[in-house]
């Protein structure tokens, strides 16, 4: 497990302290979404697990969320978890098991303001489900850890979960790949982006993710289930417009700003974000040949970028979408930029990005790609 | 599980943001002391543990420290234990198993400093052990938790610990015992303590401590371990001055403030130190009533006031042992302090306080009186 070089760019994703209330609530609401959507995935997961270990259906059911973040959405899908299986247990009359909650991200992730803030208000919304299904009033014994790490490396014993979630995290390489020398210009797989680069990008992912695999192989018990969600795309071509057009457009805004003297060109040429999407045939491929997981269900949907715009649950006004999604990116790319142009520009560089946005949105209808799948554990 | 009081005041007592790296030092350094006079009873209680599930020794071994609190020494003691276990593995030609480290401590205690800087320490020093024992670079498979929440209530899942340990941490009670009118003048248990004071302060502490042995029992494995270390005393008498006379002192101080017109009168007799410093007889007494635990191990140990003034391995320049056990006593009574009389003073009360120490340490011998036992889950 050699991270040196990996935690430092994991590192600088997670320095987003100043990430706003209205970032949050934004992500809040997209990441919202998301759970929404995979909700039945996930239900046909744990009915699954549920059938696979109900003769020996342990007093203890352990969950992890990899990449949980900090926010109010860093326990929400722990809660919907519990619900699913706090649902099941009553229609199959099955004793309610206690809950191991096992909440991960990288060491510099807020877990400070996670156990004070969030914790709490879960806890309580927790007990509140359990009245209002089962009529008393008790506290659902569910234990929560904080786990500081890579899920690039080992993060629990060996055949100690039954569940493992990760939504929105998985996407993330553990760095930025090798040999992109030759991606000037762009700062992310781009269709004007050399095939030297492409691989780059891929074999990277290839690596990250069959790690991952074998990592969470040895970390679920057999029988166990693991529901990934991950920003990806449908098309086989790796430089598709539906992922990588939504940083082609941040690149737009960093090379008027090269053409302004505002940033240097060579600055620009050697940033490259630490992100790969992938096609659900490329998930699938390294599935199977990792070898530890059959697939259960696999499948790609959309969010379309005027989410943001529409919402009617948020708690705060939205503004028009272009805005929200410059907010929603710049809560998850400003650590990266900061890093490597400094601090200065960003409100600038955000200024202009969000213009791009608000007209292609107001043009065209883009949306985010999903890739759901979810697996189980079978060696 | 009703927190509610209980988290108050032991939040209260976690606020000590404050502390500064002198009184982290200091405290470091009685920390040590403790560990290594504790370390042979350690050192039997896992070999014990080795001996009793030898034939069924699981891949992974978990080990929680219950107060962990954020500083240097938050990993000491799983550091100890992890040594300990490496040495017993080599000696018995055992194939050494991966760790779990559980650190709990409240919600409020700082888990970003613990995970960001001390966390990155301990791995490193592992690793070397690791070297120098086995002559291999590799590192050591310990999957560390933060765990957030009380030891007064539930923080694992069922029979899921190998190995508890907890120091200076469980003399705190939940709460300050209701009952205590009649303490005026005192802020503890004292000489002039009317008896139904003692009594209350005994009742609180049989409450929590059955409560903590009777949680911990249902999350130790049989035939698990668990080392604790508290303040206390060797006398039967609750009022002893081995266990009340550092709070007399600093009574005594706040006397005179009362007497300057500093401090009002009603302020110092409504407030008391929620802790209770028991006998080895009153913990045996708790521990054959509860009935999971049989005691391993169970004795007194003194640490000398002094040793703050005269340790030759601290990084820090200790200046008089007065003013570094105030220091010491600062960064465990300020938050309560705070709380109750408000921040302006407090400075003034540890001048005072600090005074008082030094006149002592100067004119007679005083000392903590440790407890430790160590006790094996049998049912």
């Amino acid at each position: 497990m050699e991270l040196t070089g990996e935690m430092e760019v994991m590192q600088v994703l997670h320095m987003n302290g100043g990430m706003g209330e209205t970032s949050y609530a934004i992500n809040s609401l997209l990441q919202r979404k998301v759970i929404s959507m995979t909700k039945p995935i996930m239900e046909a997961a744990i009915t699954a697990l549920f059938s696979t270990v109900a003769a020996t259906l342990p007093t203890s059911l352990a969950i992890a969320d990899l990449g949980c973040s900090t926010g109010p959405n860093a326990l929400s899908a722990v809660s919907e978890i519990i619900n699913i299986v706090i649902d099941l247990c009553k229609a199959m009359k099955h004793e309610l098991p206690e809950f191991q909650a096992f909440l991960n991200d990288l060491p510099g992730n807020d877990f400070n303001t996670l156990f004070n803030s969030f914790l709490p208000r879960f806890q309580g919304k927790l007990s509140e489900q359990l009245k209002s299904k089962y009529g008393v009033s008790a506290t659902l014994p569910c234990f929560v850890n904080g786990v500081p790490g890579s899920f690039y490396g080992r993060l629990f014993a060996r055949e100690s979960l039954h569940l493992i979630h990760s939504s929105y995290s998985l996407m993330w390489l553990s760095q930025v790949p090798r040999g992109l020398e030759g991606n000037k210009g762009n700062i992310y797989m781009a269709r004007s982006s050399p095939p030297k680069v492409l691989r780059a990008y891929y074999e990277q992912f290839q690596r990250d993710f069959s790690t991952f695999l074998e990592y969470r192989g040895q970390e679920l018990l057999v029988g166990g289930r693991m529901v990934l969600t991950l920003l990806g795309r449908r098309s086989d071509d790796p430089s598709s417009k539906e992922c990588c057009y939504i940083w082609e457009l941040l690149a737009i805004a960093l090379s008027h700003m090269v053409l302004e003297g505002l940033v240097e060109e060579q600055k620009l040429d050697s940033f490259n974000i630490p992100q790969y999407t992938p096609s659900p045939k490329e998930v699938q491929g390294e599935v199977q040949k990792q070898g530890s997981f059959s697939i259960d269900c696999l499948e790609a949907s959309e969010v379309n970028w005027s989410i943001l715009a529409t919402d009617s649950n948020s708690d705060i006004v939205l503004k028009d979408g272009g805005h929200n999604l410059a907010r929603c990116m710049r809560a998850v790319a400003e650590p990266l930029l900061i890093d490597h142009f400094g601090k200065e520009i960003i409100d600038e560089i955000f200024k202009r990005y969000e213009a791009l946005l608000a007209d292609r949105m107001s043009k065209e209808k883009n949306a985010f790609v999903n890739v759901v799948i979810s697996l189980k554990k079978i060696t």
